[in-house]
């Protein structure tokens, strides 16, 4: 699918799928520079919309939820649904698997939320007081800022300049940046994003203690922590959660935290209590049309179509999936 | 206050103040394109942190809320205390002044909450029956989305790209985006920002309803509506409300809307039922010390400095006032 825009079809965003070596296509995105700011031009044809978009997908641009790598948390208002990401944090992902499997975090509790910012969940137990033991899983690990950039690795490139990092785009399902000059990869801070938190020492994070991106992303993370998946249902239950009035929006007092009830491994549970959704598949030509879909906004109500997008506010659909 | 980055002197945010012609300045700027992700040397003495700007400020740096151009709403859990820009939005914070006086506001509600992207409030009436009436307020207005660049305003500049604007920094206070092309300048929707809801017609806002940014920052919304200020205390009263369930975060039943029981122009109330606060004003030496010191996390648990920032990641400080 094409649409032309004024600049012609080099602004329908390549996936820079595969190529051998991957430096070389990455370079020649690089060298054209940011571009001037696209104009859709009235004479064009518009491009569609995100609905007529999804409309036209078909059952392969869509993944099943994957249970064996999805957890569900357990809160008194709601449960949220976190799928992980193997691909981008092996080791932290396994861990947290473990944890989940010895039930490390049932009866912990959500002991910050702070406005803007992020909501997290751990062991509440005050300093001097004897905490929870972690018992087959690892306390700490080495840490997984960022990986390899590798030619089996599908990135979904955005052609617009962004903040952070020389080049951002999607791979496995998530939001990421990367740098060419070093050959790095890493998941980057939008809201709803998950990540472990740490203590001074990078390789302190465990996934005993994970967080939620609440806000405008908090990008001067990336790099410094663990990312490890992202929210895909549920979010409403921890962005609405009370403000702590303490220090990084910590709870001040131990009335205020919040239950985590459980968190269990899709796999454990019975199929009635799964989450039955699907994911569009970020390296397929929809999500591509998606991403023109909602750079170029069209839509009647638009007086200024924009015709540029950042990292953050690109749309990662889901649906129920079909019985 | 400079500090030596890898790159020189010259990482220094610069404020383009006044300059005449600002042409000049800006394509000098935009010609210099995006630099190479800076990289803090451990050679060079590290930036000073937030805190340490914040204490070396001078009370020249900080302007007390102006109180005849900031208006209290209030919800039935607390207050939200919104500074207005009758300098980007003259018409149209004249007329939500005026909205105030004859007291429209008062006994509507907040009747919208949608995950990741804005609260709204406004008149709950159901379609068909009798809406609360405008009596010396317009009920329409010629849009304000952006003005022009004038001699007399002092831009705070950011050196790192955007992904949506050729430029961005801070003006009269809030995040701001430039097009030196067009000589146009418009206020960005970051978190907290408040802009004036409108039907498909440009020019049918008049301030009736209002809506405040509570996710990641929606940039596609610049240049489509009227920014009018931004939230300065009592976010969270917002930012926690109930998602709605309906299309676009509405509430489905009226049994859901949050009252807004009033709202009042700070000049109107008791001195001890204003906010006293003091903003740091954005045209200083101090906040532009401060962007250095968010753009270069040499804080201990930082492994990796960033050495970038985004428009909407810079923190626009207050403090209570001297008593």
């Amino acid at each position: 699918m094409r649409h032309s825009l004024s600049r012609g079809s080099g602004a329908v965003p390549q996936t820079a799928a595969v190529p051998s070596p991957w430096v070389a296509t990455l370079l020649a995105l690089l060298i054209a520079g940011p571009a001037a700011p696209p104009v859709w031009s009235q004479e064009s044809p518009p491009p569609p919309t995100m609905g007529t978009v999804l409309e036209g997908s078909v059952p392969s641009d869509w993944r099943a939820l994957d249970q064996a790598n999805t957890i569900y948390v357990t809160l008194p208002m709601g449960r949220v649904v976190i799928a992980l990401a193997p691909e981008l944090a092996p080791r932290h992902v396994a861990n947290i698997k473990a944890l989940v499997a010895e039930r490390f975090y049932d009866g912990l509790a959500v002991t910050r939320s702070q406005e803007n910012y992020v909501v997290q969940w751990g062991d509440p137990t005050a300093a001097g007081e004897e905490r929870r033991a972690i018992v087959k899983a690892r306390a700490s690990l080495p840490p997984e800022f960022d990986r390899g950039l590798t030619d089996d690795l599908a990135v979904a490139l955005l052609e617009d300049p962004d903040s952070y990092a020389p080049k951002v785009g999607f791979a496995h399902g998530l939001p990421v940046a990367l740098d060419p000059a070093s050959g790095r990869l890493w998941p980057a801070h939008c809201y709803g994003m998950v990540g472990v938190g740490r203590d001074l020492a990078p390789e302190s994070g465990s996934g005993a203690e994970l967080y939620v991106v609440i806000g405008h992303s908090p990008r001067h993370l990336d790099r410094n922590v663990t990312l490890v998946g992202r929210v895909v249902e549920g979010m409403e239950h921890l962005s609405t959660l009370p403000r702590g009035t303490g220090s990084l929006g910590f709870y001040e007092d131990p009335s205020e935290h919040v239950p985590v009830v459980s968190i269990r491994l899709g796999t454990e549970l019975p199929d009635a209590e799964r989450a039955h959704l699907e994911l569009l598949s970020t390296d397929t030509a929809t999500f591509r049309a998606l991403i023109v879909a909602r750079r170029v906004r069209t839509e009647s109500w638009f007086v200024e179509p924009t015709g540029r997008i950042g990292l953050c506010n690109v749309p990662l659909p889901s649906r129920p999936a079909a019985p």
